[in-house]
């Protein structure tokens, strides 16, 4: 179903901006594994509003399991249920919202799919809020892929054009990127890019970015061709984060514009066997990795709510309205989304793994 | 499972490039159809090997349907079974394949993952002739599609750093495309495309490029969000076709270095509702179809089989070794990879429209 | 995955006996529903503890619904979560049920499967409780089916051997059952079903017995053979219920020793088409409904815990044990069953309905 | 979808009675199998129409595997893809077929559900022909079974009312079976068996029976509860089986009439852990396996085609008719079911297996 992510390690994602609650359950958690709360409420707090760079919205995000764990606080091989509460909904005249679509938003499509029901408070179901859960289920997963030897780390590569320095896709940078919402190799680029996002909120506007993430310690022969494999299952996931727009591996789109003899990675013998001179491949050859890192970079469009006015439609009047969208938002998406792409490569890849059969210490 | 694809319209693909048969079984094709064979065969014939720009390989591709037809010739509810026959599948020494694995591709990776039991002749499972059953899929959904008055249809943008004109993506070029292995907006574009492609077959060396498909007529709404909606789903059927490096949708990546209000779509009152302005969102908000025609590029690298020499290991020998690959092979999958796209493209369409439960004429 | 249920109505299922909360998510509902509160509540009143001839343990057993609904109450699209509290789990040592396995329980397939890390509190994921989201999921699934004049109703057909009359399948006693936990066409039968529950308590024992459930109202043409038709759907939803051994569709097993000719259903010309003189077929033919009310009984094994000693093992002495086990159980699984029941085939037929594209009225 | 089985070991099966071919495609068998045709075959022959209890129809039923072989005959990871031809379809004339829909059968159902335009050619995909590819999965599966110590094998525990001898649960007679058709523990039940088969076709009637299966060798621990444990995959898998009207396990439906205290299995010390002393429980405990063989029955109706004259209804008329069946027909179900029920069970249980990433011999 539509919310739902995996084959081993089954996300299912629930939850709208304004709802109750927001949360997640997950079927195939191996038994035995004691959830690291630590670590994943530090991951999560990646992902939370309250930044500099976000909107004013505080929510603790703080995730409760409640379901899933025996009574010495493993898990069961029951489904693991985590709960994170909404905690600070603001009510508010939603009729306006129901009546002009915003540009670039989900509320026209939504109200088409949904015959009008669909929930328009805060986006609803098509809120970035929903990655808090995603956000969960990623890092349990980035538990388990850890003591396999896996990590996985996204920087920012670009926002309104600013871009971080090149890096060498056979040893990413796991442990060089700069502190902060904007992780990048240079820092100088992170805080030119930071200076762009608060130029566009003072402006008014937003702006867009691209997120590079690098998984690495992954063993070769993981990911099920042709529907099944890295790229298509990494993509299906990371397609699922709200303002996503094109996805690519290794050399990507790049690759296009190359010949043959400049796009193959050579291969040479190694102490294990075989390794690569370069990884312009990006850790997967027909769908099945290859033992290289896994490099996927993920364009995320600017932030779609701006505060300039805007020409959109009075549903009710059936004809032209100007559109002023209130409140504030954040300008740009990348900051929290760099976590969010993490999460969406964590459970893809823990999936793959499960698939084949891996055990993990418990 | 890894070969199929589809919730309702759910294609199973299976076959190597050197099995007695390639094929797929399809559920979910509504009864009372009656496939057209002269257009499946038709569409199937642009993906064939045999054309300028292609391999020596000659293979009729005749489809035979063997299972789900009544005896007048309809679709009967059962699974439709499709055969191609390989016919022209050479005979040759494969120690030396298994041995040396070949740059680019999966020869590496296919030994690790199925314990060096994989088929390696033509490239086995991961051979761009898998995607003839799926363009026969593909062009049964396009039947059904037209039906509806969907139509889906991809363009070569770019060959070898060589671009196509721009187009109107609220008016894509369903019909002004030239003729031929390289369909252009610009016939000239398309002719030095293909003086690319024979310089780099000359050199012994192969370039890549990029296709872009759109799709009209589709009705908004369509699409399940968060992980089924209309990007996650064709990007899963696109990253099923060997070679593909990145999928981007509408202003794709360059949407990155936009900002808000340069990005977002505007809305007016149109006869029937509401229309869109521009279509920078490439015909997909949240997921769901806006009724905009949906616009995917799909990003091809070079082909990996070249004529130069090139870097690789002797699995037995445990050391470097230079690998000089025999035989003809096309210099560029981008000509063959456009109904390929299609198919893809429309196998998914067609999906979603079931998926919301629209029925066809019969 | 295990404890999901589904294609279009799509029922996940969590919790333990013991844990914070036991739930489900339900995706598929369609827009624009108001969940019927009331009804769902008295519904699950049926199956929850308290009753005369049930266990001990209180639970209030009031489903909330945490995500899934807009701000007037209407299903929105978004997948439905609805959580129950466990308020009155008692704690225990449980050491010692760790160490000597019940016998009939999963005590000992679950610690063989889960590597001793199964949640042996109450039953753990295996206990009846479970049952409760289930039977929210069955009432809002009723909700709807009931809105398209599709009614389901089960019966105690059999209890410790006491039967209740016969019934004709064409029409079954949708209405004419007796009121309290024990619903039968002869409310005599039901009395002397509960005092030989009664005595079973009285003795330290348990009984079985058997329910059989009809669904009227449904159109023909639903169910999707082979694996996907009305018996098999219901019979993997039905085999959810703890205790269940067998299921059986109309004639069931007894049609194994009747001629083709006794068996065999006559049709005649009806009104509206077609009728059954008969339905020996329990209203699905080759895995499809025909219309005629579908019948199918469900075999529940006595309650395995019971006050009696029992021989079991000490695993961790490797010996042989005697186990009594404490605390007071339900000496009869099958009052609390015939909610169960209802609500499995429910989730299973409309499941079917929205496969076919069947729409409800909102 | 409806014609797949099978999470890890997944079967997708097609074809109808009458069309071109037959036969099955499967996902997920392990690398490097080399499929032992000889022994598919015997038990494929074990299914084949021509024995003197079956009908007159004749089928060689010799499956060619077509895909998913490497150049030395092993599995090599791709899809395997094994066809059967449809040799002998006798042309006739089928629009009073289309008219009189026969009682027992789904010519009505498939109609309403089809819109007219299901196959009704010997069947179409209703036919018991289907249970050929089901046998060339399950044959396979048992080979791999075999390999991992794990048996299956089914006998006719009735037919006519005619029963067979009682045997113990935890030592099934694996070896003690008669040969033939109908094999029994008993050889001389058989033979009256046969008797009574003979004697229903010879008064154009025919008769209905129970087919038991036992598997051994299973290690405890497989199965995923709720909806996936043993007895909800054994009952959806059989329930494909044509004629199948109730699955049972263990003690069954009997179970519904005993005390606790009679129908629970006592545990003891044994040399590797815990055994039991009777198996009342047919190997499944909480949807998991105990390591006790599993015991399942499964009931078949008797074949709906009857040579006497029916009541049916003339469709195009509207009126009420009477049918008269012509040609030949297996007057009783069971002998050919045996492998069937054989089969379906090896796919489930062999599933099971792979699900919990037990690997196999290659």
């Amino acid at each position: 179903m539509s919310n739902s992510l995996g084959n081993s390690y089954r996300v299912q994602i629930f939850g709208q901006s304004h709802s109750p609650q927001i949360g997640c359950v997950i079927e195939g958690v191996p038994a035995g594994i004691v959830p690291d709360m630590e670590s994943i409420r530090s991951f999560m707090a990646r992902r939370a509003p309250g930044g500099a760079l976000s909107t004013a919205r505080r929510e603790a995000d703080e995730p409760r399991i409640v379901a899933g764990l025996n009574d010495r606080g493993e898990t069961c091989g029951a489904p693991l249920t985590a709960l994170i509460e909404n905690a600070d909904p603001r009510s508010r005249d939603y009729d306006r919202l129901r009546d002009i679509p915003r540009p670039g938003h989900a509320d026209y499509t939504a109200r088409v799919k949904f015959g009008g029901h669909n929930d328009i408070r805060g986006g609803g179901q098509f809120s970035g809020r929903l990655t808090a859960p995603l956000c969960f289920a990623g890092a349990l997963a980035m538990q388990l892929l850890r003591d396999s030897g896996v990590r996985i780390r996204a920087r920012v590569l670009r926002v309104a054009g600013i871009e971080d320095d090149a890096v060498d896709f056979l040893r990413p940078p796991m442990d060089g990127l700069c502190d902060g919402p904007l992780p990048c190799v240079n820092a100088d680029a992170a805080a030119r890019m930071a200076g762009a996002i608060e130029a566009a909120r003072a402006s008014g506007d937003s702006v867009g970015g691209v997120v590079e993430c690098f998984a690495t310690g992954l063993p070769a022969g993981l990911g099920d061709p042709m529907f099944d494999g890295v790229e298509n299952r990494l993509a299906r996931a990371l397609f699922g984060i709200p303002a996503v727009r094109g996805v690519e591996f290794g050399a990507g789109f790049a690759a296009a514009d190359m010949t043959g003899s400049a796009h193959n990675d050579a291969l040479r013998a190694a102490a294990d066997g075989v390794a690569f001179e370069s990884n312009r491949h990006g850790g997967a050859l027909g769908g099945i990795t290859s033992g290289a890192p896994i490099v996927v970079r993920v364009a995320f469009k600017p932030t779609p709510s701006i505060a300039r006015p805007q020409r959109s439609v009075s549903l009710s009047r059936g004809e032209d309205a100007e559109l002023v969208i209130e409140g504030r938002h954040d300008p740009c998406v990348v900051p929290r989304a760099v976590p969010a792409v993490e999460a969406a490569a964590a459970c893809a890849l823990l999936d793959m793994m499960l698939d084949a059969g891996l055990s993990f210490p418990t």
